[in-house]
């Protein structure tokens, strides 16, 4: 690249890096939460449309998507979810088209109690930005705009088609990405700024969630011995899933990438509910549950395991047996997905280019990382053909309490995107 | 008793026992859960006011009874907790006074789709109305209520002040009877048609409410190993909770009305919440308990106990120990009563009006039952030093779904009820 754009380049992040922690606070102010997306997409499409991208905004369409490979079962309406797709057109088309992906829902803050400080009210200390979504991954949107930002203020554009997403789902099913593959946005390359310390994600798991519903036979308390607690009935089936995944988690039944990690498979009761009242034996309970599969491990495979482990071991309660649970997948159906994997010349380009990048923003050569959660990645990498890079800024506490971004990562990432855009799409006079 | 008096009862109850009916049917009808009792009050109220009663209505005031022996603590506002009591003044005050007393109050009716009707729609099959609160205790307060019709329709009444009491409550706390206490409501007997198919109740145990409030170190679930789960920390304090339970029942620390039962005091784990997205190791978890404990052991031991039980087994938990679960009562601190240890006069005489009423009625001997439940018994008896009978029609699934009660057995309860009352409080002219 020459070097005179990538020291414009790099200067622009830097003129530009104050609104941009601007523009994150104000995008963190926005609890946009599944469901409460509608403020924040509101706010992105101005921003977009203010830059002068083409906006579509978009209500996603289950019945567009639900036969489309990596579809997840939905619950309830999709009345709120709207996804957000700035485009910019190249004059000239000279290089290859990119996909600037990054997604807007946030997880629940949980009680506020726990947070020092109000999850949605952002503050900066030591070069941190803290608040729910800072980091996961509003952040990465931030470095993917002003990314293009720093082009234009060099007074340059991409010489191909750039995509700039903003999408909902990504939390609990990835319909979101999904819905913007079937409504036709396609590029040679993607790029999710996910938090993940400036390390390129060569690997990522697989997730399903399901929920276990279980009955109860309610009496009062009285006689609680003729009764069956639905509530103590989910101990036993807890326990049955957690050595389900201990022995997925066996050597023997890992993924190439993840042969060095001993628990790469996490299984998560991540909510319950059970009970209406306290002197009454209670007659139902619902707990959620999230499990991991590597890349390549079948979900059809996964769920009929699932299953027989809640059957078997709800067949030794004297109740449940005759009153089986009910199991609802009620979000993620997420196959693994593996760049390492991706042999592909167009693979080997994009991960040459970040690394390229990556080495003049930091001097470092650029780590390579198998994480243990999934991303929107694999819908680019496995249902279309196009290799996904992730990369973006280091945070901590995701999904936890005083989630934060380390904002000079932040800055390095959005140099890197920057000089990564130039040398990945070329660049074409304004 | 006057033969012709007691023929002429015993034909009262039955010339109005389709009335009695549909009047349980309406009542029945009121989904009278906690909070929501006002309408079923109302109707009440106008029944009671159109036989002529004095009618006190009144809004619970906690400051006038948190000081009181038999308090229970009260979670959340009392704005909808109102008490009626309709008053009979005896123009001759010959006879002994008597309080007739009954909750209006039922617990939550669960999820619908495991009625085979609905719980608020009373039907009658076979000799049973079904309905959530039909028999616990419904059906009581129509006895009561129609008892007193029946000296009524023989040109009768008491011959001493009789108080009918509609209360709240019962189910959590046991706050509406002692607001009853309070507000100056005594007599020389009280009777409480609780379902305890036509036995009388010679011993009730004490019930303690507790709620256990965990915390979580919540993570993104892809690092669950670091975080801290919430909702599986409950376990083994539950398990701690029922090795309590068992050591409580050990023979030797039975009561001695309960030397009989292996299982007298059951532990109910009745509702549980906790967490707020399936992929985030949760942060918060709290369930309910219900214990019971014998007559005559101390709330605050067995509160000692409780808490040294679950704080011992909480360290045992690397998180737990150093963010200890937090308790919060929010119900009952009920101790435990029995009838058969009050020596008293005034309780042998109780005791032998109702078993000449019930034999009257039935030609049985009166049954006795010592109960695994807690009844507003304890107030009077504890409290106000009246003896307080326990006695009421034959029910099933109290508190369960598909709740009924047997309508000969509260016809038989409301002509011994009739019986005992012109017993009790002698009889004059209208």
């Amino acid at each position: 690249m020459d070097q005179n754009l990538q020291t414009g380049l790099l200067d622009a992040v830097d003129a530009a890096f104050d609104a941009q922690c601007a523009f994150l606070a104000e995008l963190v102010s926005h609890p946009s939460t599944r469901g409460q997306e509608q403020s924040a997409q509101d706010f992105m499409a101005g921003e977009l449309a203010a830059r002068d991208y083409a906006v579509d905004r978009w209500q996603i369409d289950v019945d567009e998507i639900r036969h489309l490979p990596g579809f997840s079962p939905v619950l309830g309406p999709y009345d709120d979810a709207v996804n957000v797709v700035g485009s910019h057109s190249s004059r000239t088309g000279a290089g290859r088209s990119l996909i600037l992906n990054g997604h807007i829902d946030v997880v629940p803050e949980g009680p506020l109690d726990m947070w020092n400080s109000p999850p949605y009210a952002p503050r900066i200390s030591d070069g941190w930005m803290y608040g729910r979504g800072a980091g996961d991954m509003k952040a990465g949107l931030a470095s993917n705009l002003f990314a293009l930002d720093a082009l234009r203020a060099c007074g340059m554009a991409p010489a191909a088609d750039v995509f700039f997403q903003s999408v909902v789902e990504e939390e609990c099913t990835g319909n979101g990405a999904l819905a913007c593959l079937a409504r036709g946005y396609k590029a040679e390359a993607a790029l999710i700024p996910e938090p993940f310390a400036e390390s390129l994600v060569t690997a990522q798991l697989g997730v399903i969630w399901f929920q276990v519903h279980l009955k109860g036979l309610p009496t009062h308390v009285a006689y609680a011995g003729s009764g069956s607690n639905a509530i103590e009935a989910a101990i036993p089936l807890i326990s049955a899933l957690h050595a389900m995944e201990a022995r997925w988690n066996l050597p023997a039944n890992r993924h190439a990438d993840y042969t060095h990690m001993d628990h790469a498979l996490n299984l998560n009761i991540g909510k319950i509910q059970g009970g209406d009242w306290t002197s009454s034996v209670p007659a139902w309970c619902v707990f959620d549950v999230r499990m991991a599969i590597f890349p390549g491990q079948s979900i059809e495979a996964a769920k009929v395991e699932i299953e027989a482990v809640l059957m078997d071991t709800a067949r030794e309660n004297a109740f449940l047996k005759n009153s089986l649970p009910e199991i609802v997948y009620h979000g993620f159906h997420a196959e693994g997905y593996a760049l390492s994997a991706d042999g592909s010349a167009a693979a080997a380009q994009a991960v040459g280019a970040l690394e390229a990048a990556h080495g003049a923003v930091t001097g470092d050569a650029l780590d390579r990382a198998a994480i243990t959660a999934t991303t929107d990645a694999r819908f680019f990498g496995l249902y279309a053909d196009t290799p996904a890079l992730v990369y973006g800024p280091r945070a901590e506490a995701i999904h936890g309490f005083n989630e934060r971004v380390d904002l000079e990562s932040m800055r390095r990432v959005t140099k890197a995107t920057a000089l990564l855009i130039a040398d990945w799409c070329g660049t074409e006079e304004i």
